[in-house]
């Protein structure tokens, strides 16, 4: 049985591991204050080639989400996302528990476009409704879309005019940088967005995000919404070793890279079996539309989510592949997709 | 510079090191549901002694606090817990920001007793304030000290006739029950509380603790909770590779009876010495009271904690050990301690 | 300038005010403590026709609203609601303001069916989504339309069969209770729903809504919920005085019989003039689509809310009728919009 | 048997339930936009003597206190309160349940110091703690002491240097600003506080405090909070046209010196009868310390607060005198305490 239901099935990268083997013992404080932590942030900076944004190691996305627009948020404030956003379906209410509405925005391919949002400001004009404040958008998207530079920036412009925040779910971040269709840079994002995190639990790391917040105005006294949403670690190290190790050189983005290209094939391969797809993604999540049968007979062998029907005889399904999916394990998946059909 | 500030001043214990690696290409489902947290869980339940309690890996002390506080009280009703307890002045707030008061209860060595519990609730007849419902404790205590079996028997058969809720912050759970003066077993817990920790970042792991949940009524939808909050790691297989390793033999054990030891000589020595303390604590947290000379001069190779002035002229600092802490560099601490006297 | 807007324009119905003066100067226990309100809360028994049954008298519905559902509901468990739901669009995310999502339903006619919740119910399976708990409903709804008894009956078997909370939202329960198509009585609730609340506020009184607990699971410690969110008056008599005056003849049900009058006779003559109306409502709201230049028209000497653009020339609008909506105002309005269209 | 217990044991001022009868058929907008609440909002400017502040019209202490108090700190600031502060002790942990820790400070006389805050501030010097961020006074306060002009202006120019929010509580302003030690004036607060509220209930309204906003900072949307919180009434008009009739005139003043008269008269004859008292109360509430039998005595055609026990055969009652309380009853009190005697 191979898996191709997440990008998160397997450890972390081995360098990482070795990383924090050769560093153990070496006696550091906590809380984020070690120098691994604070090494990282520079790096980071140095990579985003900005250094007036702040920057803070959590553990995960929901984590992440939940204390960066609660933290950025009057309670009056309500935030925006495209109705499959994360925080709307897959976080448990983890918004709302902070005291936020979220406002579902029924978008195409799961992005959001200013006259998305317009729409929504229109809709609430006064003080017998929330405030709609925060836009959410997630890059890559929870369907494998990815934003162009263009449709960032158009987003970027109407938030400012509008004085809305824009906040950028980051967990799958690398697929989309790294996707052969992104015009996008990660030093890009600074000018475009107000804050958005660079998931590392998806692209090889063992847990680990990291916050950017480019907004001075977001910035004061984060730490202490990160205190007591309980996301400082003891031993914050373990989260600053691992963004060393993946920003050092190229590993983050090359392990990116590696997922999309084995989604890449998939693809291919699977187009060319003349089967279509629910979402067009350039990413490292693909949405094939398959007949229920030949579903059941992958599943004798390989586990991926259903991830909805589509007529009575077909469903898509979803394939996540990461910086560890192996060729072989591809071509055996799109080898037995392609016997299942005869 | 070597450190007694805190017991997570380095990373975790080599074999665990060792568990990752071993088992780091193992693909596994993700949020706890990977084979690792789940024979974590049945293993634990076995060193517990009981197969009835729910159990729950989360990634910290103030993560723990929180949610299993906010899951197990209705929204009128509040902790109580001393005065030093570490819900009250060490986790910013985060208890309240789920929405419950913490009453705090002035107790003579960080532990509460039936009668300081019986004053808060005479203190609180009717709806006009909240309802004290939760009784948080701490074993071992913030200033080091430890329940006795009896004492806690105590608690627990006046919060059973009370119908309150009594919740043990372990975070410090190992130093306890390796304590020279203890007579708690693990297994005993259980029948005495409704809700444990087993903290395993501060005795080795990198990050990690063990929420016990014994009482029925409280263990319903627990996960929901943990999600919501933002505690269920993606690869949560990373809490359950530790916790099996720690408990897999003694080592859970033997690392907090290590940290215990090298208190235990610390506080003889400087007990010799004849330094008073500001607490009788037989675990691994000691508050020698020193003139503030000899304080400034150890400041120069020691990194410690300050506690309190205790006088003009003297504080109390304190020393934390841990599983790591080197008896050479306990040795040469004494040594410098004397040195200093001169 | 005549007023359609709303069914709370005007002050309070006259026996109310000199009940208040009568009564003025008798010294009573304060929060809901008072003989009135004790008075008040054993007639509002009687009417119903349960002893056994909690009830409180609250200042206003989104108040009641929130109180009761966060009171009800455990942090992970959501409240589930028509789109057109006071609640999610018309109370400023106060639901979410304590910790609840409310899942929106697109329903027919504002009002819930078991099929609906049901599809709810199978979109949330397991905990990385809040867990529905709780359904909203409002009798009359927010469209002007009312539940039967066989559908209330069908709602109930189904939430009680999927542990399911019913809650029913009543700020307009007196029109629906006296309306031409009303089969249910006010004795029928508590077999039916689990909490719903009668609105005095829309139906005469100054302020005061009476919120009633039927099942006894809900009903714990209730008062400490209205005194946490600001909702025990010092002064409680004001509400218990008003209740005892509405209830202790027909004068609630009177009320709210001549709204509905009011209302039926704007409907039939607007329907005599060929006109179609948005919601098909048989109580104190009606929702009849104008031509674009009539509403302009009768806005000179009428106010009442534009609720929605049906197409480019014509609008939906609200008028809404109340217990000292006036006969003759009513027929002058229906003039004004007949000799409009000439 | 007549009561002693409270400043709302009666109803409103007939002038207020005059002023009812006189509007009630009067048209008006809902939620505060009525004519009357907002002629009452133009009317407090005028007394206060500053047109930039702005003011809400909100029903209870309470409910006042956890919508400024919550609107206006972010999640990880806290209020800080003397311990006496009756959002500490009796409002059922309403502050705590929108998320904010309320800390305790033990202070003379129910009133804060410049130097009782900076220790708090001196304790609470990183993000593990609650940032401290507003002070909370009550004036007069839960204990009857009064602020001078001196004392306020400390506390101002205290907060102002340290960037803290000071909020008065006001539920018993009229009496504070009538006390015959009184040396301030309701046109001096806006320039020593950030917010403070003035008290209808507890002074003649039968409901209605004025929220007064001087700093501009905290102003923006807060009628969003209001309606999130339940507060805006749908008919505004019944607290408008109250601080109307309050302030037309002296009507507010007027009723609170009466107040402190009655007051005054219990004390100086408490006095006379050589009985000590718990606090030197200026106000309208008194604490004499009585023998225990003598309250016995007094119980039995009085109903007032046994406050405190003193020592085994004292303790201290609160008596609160009204807008309304009668002076031959004040004399049958004190006959029959003085009866009581022998």
């Amino acid at each position: 049985m191979y898996s191709f239901k997440n990008d998160y099935s397997e450890g972390s990268h081995p360098r990482i591991l070795n990383a924090l083997l050769e560093t153990n013992l070496v006696q550091e404080d906590g809380y984020g204050e070690d120098q691994f932590s604070q090494k990282a942030v520079e790096l980071l900076k140095e990579r985003i080639g900005r250094t007036d944004v702040d920057i803070h190691l959590l553990s995960g996305g929901t984590q992440t989400n939940l204390i960066a627009i609660s933290a950025f948020l009057r309670p009056h404030e309500a935030a925006m996302a495209a109705s499959t956003g994360h925080i709307l379906g897959h976080e448990t209410g983890a918004i709302e528990a902070t005291g936020h509405k979220i406002l579902s925005i029924e978008a195409e391919n799961g992005k959001l476009t200013p006259s998305d949002i317009q729409a929504v400001l229109d809709g609430h004009p006064d003080e017998h409704m929330v405030k709609p404040k925060l836009v959410y958008i997630s890059n890559s998207t929870e369907i494998g879309t990815i934003y162009s530079k263009h449709e960032l920036e158009d987003l970027s412009d109407f938030c400012k005019k509008n004085k809305l925040i824009l906040y950028m779910d980051g967990a799958r971040l690398g697929s989309a940088l790294t996707s052969k269709e992104n015009d996008l840079q990660l030093s890009d994002l600074p000018a475009l967005v107000d804050a958005f995190y660079i998931g590392g639990t998806k692209n090889g790391a063992l847990i680990g995000e990291a916050l950017v917040i480019c907004n001075d105005s977001l910035k004061e006294d984060f730490r202490y919404h990160l205190k007591q949403k309980g996301a400082l670690l003891a031993k914050g190290r373990l989260l600053g070793i691992q963004f060393l190790e993946l920003f050092r050189d190229n590993l983050f983005f090359d392990l990116a890279s590696h997922a999309n290209k084995m989604a890449a094939i998939l693809s291919e391969e699977i187009s060319k079996a003349n089967f279509q797809f629910l979402t067009d993604s350039p990413s490292n999540q693909i949405f094939p539309i398959l007949p229920n049968a030949l579903i059941t007979e992958l599943e004798k062998d390989y586990s991926f989510h259903i991830w909805e029907k589509v007529d009575a005889e077909h469903s898509a399904i979803r394939l996540v592949t990461s910086w560890v999916t192996k060729e072989d394990e591809v071509a055996a998946f799109l080898e037995r997709l392609k016997s299942g059909l005869r």
